[in-house]
C-alpha cells in the first residue's frame, strides 16, 4: 500500500510549514498539510500581518509631524479603529485563500485537522492515521500566562485581544521584553492609549548593541511613550478605577493604574504533538534541530517558533527552516544559515539587527572591528530629520568579513536585505565601501560605515 | 618651487568632486578644490537634494490615500510651499557648511573661483596659475535651451524656477524625456498645480522594461496625471490667459493653455574649461574617459556629467567616477564598476533598475533568464496597497548570474542597494532565491523573483 504514504507530512500550516510543503512538493514529492486553525498560522492570522498593517497605520500618523515641519498642516484627524480591523481581516481573508491556492497549484494535499504523531512514521489526524516518510513539525508556538502576580485576572491578555475590539482601551501597561511589546507600545501611544511600556531587562532590546538600545529608547521617549527598566509587577489587583499595578524599578516602587495589562510570553507548541510516541524529548523549552533542521529523530523534521528560543521566534526565521527541512526531506543537502538571522522592529523609526553584534562577535573569539554612520549625516536622513538613525558595521578584522550589520531609521528592515546579501556573500569591507547606493538614500551610510571601519568616511565630521 | 604643485587639483565641488578631493587626501595628496558657487554643485543645491526634500512632502502627501483606507480621516490639510522652501534652503546650507567642514578635516584646500585650464599640468583661477600633477574635472552639467518652437519665451524655464519662488504655478506643461520630470509632475500635482507631462518618447522612462514603464504609466495616471507620448511642441505663444502650446500626438493635435513650460535638457559643461590648452576635444557632448576615468590626455580626469551622456546624470555615478579618478591619480589601480549603473526614481511609487534590463542583456550576447514577483502579491506589498509595485530579475541563464534587477513600489530606491551588492558580489539566481529577508518586508519578493527565474516560486499563484 505504498500509494498511502506520503513522502512528507508537514504538521502545521504557518510561516514555516507552507513553504515546506511547497518546496517538497516542488521537489517531487507527494506532500500533506495538517492545519488545524486558519490556514497561515500566528504570522498571518495573529501576528506579522495584522499587526505590520497597524504599524503602517501608526507609521503614516507619525509622518504628519516631519509634514508639519514641511509646510502640510492638518486641521483635524480622526482615528477609526473598527476600521482599521475591517480592512485587515479582509486583506487576512484574501490572504488565506492564497495560500490555499498556492498549496494546491504545487499539489500539496490539505488535512483540516489536528494532527498528533502516533510512533515512527504515522501520524493521527480526524480519527485516521497516515504514513510518511518524513515529516515536518511545524506548530509553532502558543501563549503562556505570564508569571506575575494576578496574571489570572482576565484584563491580564496579549495581543489576540486587539484583534477582536473595535475600540482600543484608554491605559494598558505592556509588560515582558518581547520586540513586540515596543510595536505595540507605539501603536497604541499613536491612537491615543495611554501606555507604558516595562521590561524586567536592563533596557529594551537588550540583546541588541549599545547605540541600537539607546537610540530606540530616547527616539520613543522623545515620542511621548514611558520606559521602565529592570522593572517587576510587585501586585496587580482589580480595583475601583482600573487595574492597580505596583511596579517596582531599581529607582522607586509605584502604583499606575491601567485597564488592562499586554504580556507577549510565548513558547513553542510541545504539548498535543504526541512527541513521546517517536523518543523525542518535549520537556524543553524547544525542540533542538541541527543545522539541517533534523530532530535527534531520523525523518523527523522540526523548524520555527518550535525548534527556537523565544528570541528568535521570527517568521523568516520558520520559512528558511521550513525550506530547508523540506529540501532535506527530499535527498537535498540544505543547511540553514545562522550568520543572517535577523532581528526586526516595525516601528518608527525601524530597527533590524543581522548578524552578530560586536559583543558576540568578540565572545565567538573573532578580532573585531566596528564602524558606524549616523544617519543625521546622511543627507537623506537629513531631510527626513532621522536624528536616531545609524548604520552599525561589525567586521572580523584581518579580511575585513562583514558578520553583523545593525540598522535603526526609517525603512531599516528593508536596508536589512542588503546585510542579509552581504554576509551570506561574504562581503569584505572593502567590497561594501566601494558600494555604489542611489543617491540620495539612506542605503549609502552602508558603504560609509564599512569605510568608517576601515579608518577612511568620505563625508562623516 | 615643488611646494607650490598639487597632487591633486579637483575643479568642481559637487557630487563627483568632493569625494574625488576627500579621497585624493585620505591616500596622502596635497590637494586643492576649486568651485566659483555653492559647495555641492547641482545636487545639493538645485537638484537631488531639494527635489528629494519636496519629494518627501509629496509622499507624505500621497500616503494619505492609504490612511484613509485605514480609518485615518484628514479634515483639512494645508500646503505652505514658502514653508517648505525654506526648510529645505535651511537643510542645504547645513549641509553646505558640512561638505566645507568634511573637506577642511581632509586638509583639503579650498579655492573659491573659476578654474580653467592653461596648458598641460597648469590651471588658472582667480589671475593666478597654479601647478598639479593630476586634475579631476569635475564640473558637472549646466542647462540647455529646449529645442522646442517658443523655447526663448521666459515662461520656458528649469526646475531652478521652482527653488526661488514662494508659490507655484497653476497650469505647467513639463517636457521632455528626463526622468526628474516625472517627479516633478507628481510633486506639482500633489501640490495642486495641473500638469501635463508630454515627452517625445514612445513612452516615459523609455530605456527601461516594458513591465517598469507601463506600471509607472499606469500609477500615475490612476493618480490623475496627463501623461503624453511621441508628442511634439508644434507651437508655443504667449497670448491672452497664457501661453497656448499646440502639442501634436500620434493621434492628434491639441492646445493646451499653461502659465509655466519645464524642460529639464542638460549637457556636460564642456565651455569655459580650457580643455583646448591641454589637447582636449571639447566638441562632442561629453568628455569621453575609460574605466579609469582618464580622459585621452595624461594626467586629466573626468567623471559625473562632465563625462557622462545625459542618460547617466546621477549623482551616485559621479562619486564613484570621483573615487576611481582620485585613487588612479594617487596611483592606485581602481576602476568604475558599469554592472551596477542604478537609474533612481522618487515617485510614488519608486523606480530604482540596476545594471541591465532584459533587452540589453541580449543585445550584449547573453542567454537571458527573466523572473518577477508582483509586489500585489507580497505580504507587506498587500498591505500599503502595492497593486503596480514589482521585483524584475535578468540573470544570465547557464550560471544564474544576476545581470540586472528592477524595482518599481515604495522604497525602490532602497532596495535598489540590494540589486547593487548582488551583482557587484556576482550573486547566482540561487543565492538569491535562498537569502533569508525579513517578513514581512517587500524585499521578500527578491528571493522570489529570483525563485521565479529558476522556475520554482513557493508564493506566486
Amino acid at each position: 500500500m505504498t500509494e498511502n504514504i506520503y513522502d512528507v507530512i508537514v504538521l502545521g500550516g504557518g510561516a514555516g510549514g507552507v513553504p515546506a510543503a511547497v518546496r517538497a512538493a516542488q521537489l517531487g514529492g507527494r506532500v500533506a498539510i495538517i492545519e488545524c486553525g486558519n490556514m497561515g498560522g500566528q504570522c498571518m492570522n495573529k501576528g506579522c500581518i495584522p499587526f505590520g498593517h497597524m504599524m503602517v497605520a501608526s507609521n503614516i500618523l507619525g509622518s504628519l509631524t516631519l509634514g508639519k515641519e514641511m509646510g502640510l498642516d492638518v486641521s483635524g484627524i480622526s482615528k477609526d479603529y473598527a476600521t482599521l480591523i475591517n480592512r485587515q481581516d479582509e486583506l487576512i481573508d484574501f490572504m488565506r485563500q492564497g495560500v490555499k491556492g498556492t498549496l494546491i497549484k504545487n499539489k500539496v494535499e490539505i488535512i483540516e485537522g489536528r494532527g498528533k504523531l502516533a510512533g515512527k512514521g504515522k501520524v493521527e489526524v480526524n480519527g485516521k492515521t497516515i504514513a510518511y516518510k518524513s515529516i515536518i513539525l511545524a506548530t509553532g508556538a502558543k501563549w503562556l500566562k505570564p508569571d506575575f502576580p494576578g496574571a489570572d485576572l482576565k484584563e491580564v491578555t496579549n495581543t489576540d485581544y486587539l484583534l477582536n475590539e473595535k475600540k482600543l482601551p484608554k491605559r494598558v501597561l505592556l509588560f515582558g521584553g518581547s520586540p513586540w511589546l515596543i510595536e505595540v507600545a507605539q501603536f497604541l501611544h499613536r491612537f491615543d492609549t495611554e501606555v507604558i511600556l516595562a521590561t524586567e531587562d536592563k533596557s529594551i532590546l537588550s540583546d541588541e548593541s549599545k547605540a541600537i538600545r539607546s537610540r530606540l529608547t530616547k527616539a520613543l521617549k522623545d515620542q511621548g511613550i514611558s520606559i521602565l527598566t529592570r522593572s517587576e509587577i510587585v501586585s496587580l489587583n482589580k480595583k475601583k478605577g482600573g487595574l492597580h499595578c505596583a511596579l517596582r524599578t531599581k529607582d522607586k516602587e509605584e502604583t499606575v493604574v491601567v485597564d488592562r495589562v499586554i504580556s507577549l510570553r510565548r513558547g513553542a507548541a510541545l504539548t498535543e504533538l504526541g512527541l513521546e510516541t517517536v523518543g523525542l524529548d518535549g520537556k524543553g523549552d524547544f525542540i533542538p534541530v541541527n543545522e539541517r533542521m533534523e530532530t535527534p529523530v531520523g525523518g523527523i523534521y522540526a523548524m520555527g517558533d518550535l525548534a527556537a528560543p523565544e528570541t528568535r521566534h521570527y517568521s523568516h526565521l520558520a520559512s528558511q527552516g521550513g525550506i530547508v527541512a523540506a529540501e532535506n526531506a527530499m535527498g537535498k543537502a540544505s543547511t540553514f544559515d545562522h550568520r543572517t538571522i535577523t532581528r526586526v522592529l516595525f516601528t518608527q523609526p525601524q530597527v533590524a539587527c543581522i548578524g552578530l553584534t560586536s559583543k558576540e562577535a568578540k565572545q565567538a573569539g573573532y578580532d573585531v572591528v566596528e564602524g558606524a554612520a549616523p544617519l543625521s549625516m546622511n543627507p537623506f536622513g537629513m531631510i527626513i530629520s532621522q536624528n536616531e538613525g545609524l548604520v552599525e558595521v561589525v567586521a572580523e578584522k584581518e579580511y575585513g568579513e562583514v558578520l553583523g550589520m545593525h540598522f535603526i531609521g526609517q525603512g531599516a528592515c528593508e536596508m536589512a536585505g542588503q546585510a542579509v546579501l552581504a554576509i551570506q556573500m561574504e562581503a569584505t569591507l572593502e567590497e561594501l565601501a566601494k558600494a555604489t547606493f542611489p543617491h540620495p538614500t539612506l542605503s549609502e551610510s552602508v558603504a560609509e560605515a564599512a569605510r568608517e571601519c576601515l579608518g577612511r568616511p568620505i563625508y562623516l565630521p
